[in-house]
């Protein structure tokens, strides 16, 4: 096995816990042993669990020895609830550590010098690893990452004019958003579209529910119905985004997805917040419509807020482009 | 070299010589020799010159006997301008033939038939050609086939509400529209278009024009300025789409891109004689702005124009999406 697959390997293993980990990052580990065969694979476990490597290693048991450790963040170097990865991996015997990112946190960093003065043979890969890439630009920014996803036709509409709005996208789509939900930390949408739309803003399956559900979050003054759906289900109410954001920041939230409506979307652009973009583009149009923003000013081509496309995939007859905020606006 | 490799040689072969041989098909042709080695590969000559069998079978020359001949639509068998490319292909001495679509027309149908016949052994390849598409669509409506083309943003504008609009897409889309046109009999814009932005409506690359210039032609009333660069160029002016669109298949055009504005885009398809979209979409948001189409009634979800999405491509940090118009509206 080399390295470039065992990283994907770590890679996919951390993607499946995304949503189930934070505050912590959601990390993939790989062990192979002295012959290169995969003999550990892990993720991170929820809040007070074992880090990645420590769940690879036990799963590759005492063939770790003189084996090689391929994890996709810098083995974290502190005494936290968990004992550190950088000595749990010397003390299997590893030989080799390939790591994909370094630790941003002033606390945890020091993994890799630590290896590297105890003798282990370590190499930081240059490749970015998307299921950390919301975590990583969290730590940085001290709040949550922010992803704005709307769906619309080619023509920008989220509706038609006389309020109709379903459905735009198809079930390929609608399914993959669902999947996306349950990696998230929450979900935030303003009151008008749970006064519009009585969303329950779970991840649904085919037949029920994914096993981690974000947390539902209302933005705005006006009360949610006792009758709603999140009524019944539970969320939170916040006045205001900086209020949304510092709360779930504070309370361990690194990943969260805002869904809409127009009005909070356009308030979250304006607030210079959003990190991401998922645009779900169905192949149809309206002609008029409502729009995907609610938007009060004039415009000019000067102020337009450009992006940098990440990834364009075909879901069904459906477009999802993803991406990422490249100048504030 | 296996038949669908060759099919595929055919149909770049093909691709290159569109726009030059209407109101003929653009068709390729490549010749293989009794140990399947390509000797020959042709494409369709402007109107009046060979058809591809005949140039691919003049490039293989003596080594074509006993050989086999792939063809992106089946042989002719009539006695035009040309003879028939059925009597070719056998007074060459080919041996088996695969032909990819069935010739719609009822005066050059049966090549096939006869090339059985005659004791060839000719079959049919059931792969859609990209290519012949928009002849093959336009032979069967008795009308140009037509591309709907709009560059615009997430939200889709394509332009601010202070009138501004350069630039929304990148450099590598509007490469690419570029290419597209120079692929095309004719581009129409509306007069509202041709006194705002003063379009040349040419087909050019990095350094100057491409070989092939589709037509220029303007739909609506109002007069072209004299001191426009259409009026510099040449172009066609019609007073409505029907009109346009009967005058330019009688004069040989069979491929069209309309490109605009929105209300000339609004009026093709409610006309309901747009049988693709194309839209290029910058990673980008207006919030407000000009739309893409001009739609002065109310709309339902009933009424969505949906298409079948047939491909999708990233283009610089831009996306173009191809359609299919699915159902009528
Ligand atoms: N296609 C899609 O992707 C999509 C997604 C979601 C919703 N929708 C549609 O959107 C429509 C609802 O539109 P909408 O604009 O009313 O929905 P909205 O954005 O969900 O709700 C607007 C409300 O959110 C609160 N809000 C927004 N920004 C705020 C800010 N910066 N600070 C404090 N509060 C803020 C305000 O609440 P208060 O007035 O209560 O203070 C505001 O009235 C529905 O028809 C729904 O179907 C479409
Ligand atoms: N982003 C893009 O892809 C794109 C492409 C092109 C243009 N644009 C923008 O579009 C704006 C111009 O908008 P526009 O709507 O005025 O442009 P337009 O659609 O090019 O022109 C409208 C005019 O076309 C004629 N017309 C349209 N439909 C007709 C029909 N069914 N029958 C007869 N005549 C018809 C009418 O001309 P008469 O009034 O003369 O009879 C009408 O006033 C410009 O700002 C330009 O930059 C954008």
């Amino acid at each position: 096995m080399d390295i470039a697959h065992a990283l994907d390997l770590a890679h996919q293993a951390s993607d499946a816990v995304r949503g189930t980990t934070s505050p912590n990052p959601a990390v993939g580990a790989v062990i192979l042993d002295a012959d290169g065969d995969v003999i550990g694979i892990g993720a991170t476990a929820p809040p007070g669990g074992p880090h990645a490597e420590v769940v690879a290693l036990h799963a590759a048991g005492a063939r770790a020895h003189g084996g090689t450790a391929v994890v996709t963040l810098e083995p974290c170097n502190h005494y936290g609830r968990t004992g550190p990865c950088s000595k749990a991996l010397l003390d299997a015997g590893i030989r080799q550590v390939f790591y994909a990112n370094a630790d941003p946190f002033p606390s945890a960093a020091g993994g890799a010098e630590f290896l590297r003065a105890a003798g282990v043979d370590t190499h930081f890969l240059d490749q970015p690893i998307r299921a950390l890439q919301p975590w990583l630009s969290a730590t940085r920014l001290g709040r949550p990452h922010v992803t704005l996803k709307f769906a619309s036709t080619l023509d920008g509409f989220s509706g038609a004019t006389d309020g109709t709005s379903q459905w735009i996208t198809g079930d390929t789509a609608r399914a993959y958003v669902h999947e996306d939900r349950s990696k998230r930390d929450a979900i935030i949408v303003g009151t008008g579209t749970v006064l519009s739309d009585n969303p329950s803003l779970t991840a649904r399956t085919d037949t029920g529910l994914y096993e981690h559900q974000p947390r539902r979050v209302v933005i705005g003054s006006r009360e949610v119905p006792d009758s709603s759906h999140l009524a019944q289900l539970g969320y939170e109410q916040y006045a205001g985004i900086p209020e949304a954001l510092s709360a779930l920041w504070d309370t361990g939230c690194r990943d969260i997805l805002i869904e809409g409506g127009p009005a909070l979307a356009a308030s979250a652009l304006r607030l210079g917040v959003v990190d991401q973009v998922q645009a779900y583009i169905a192949p149809a149009l309206l002609g008029a419509g409502k729009s995907v923003l609610t938007w009060p000013q004039e415009t000019t081509m000067d102020e337009i807020m450009r992006f940098e496309t990440t990834s364009v995939r075909q879901l069904g007859s459906d477009v999802l482009i993803e991406m990422m905020m490249r100048k504030k606006h």
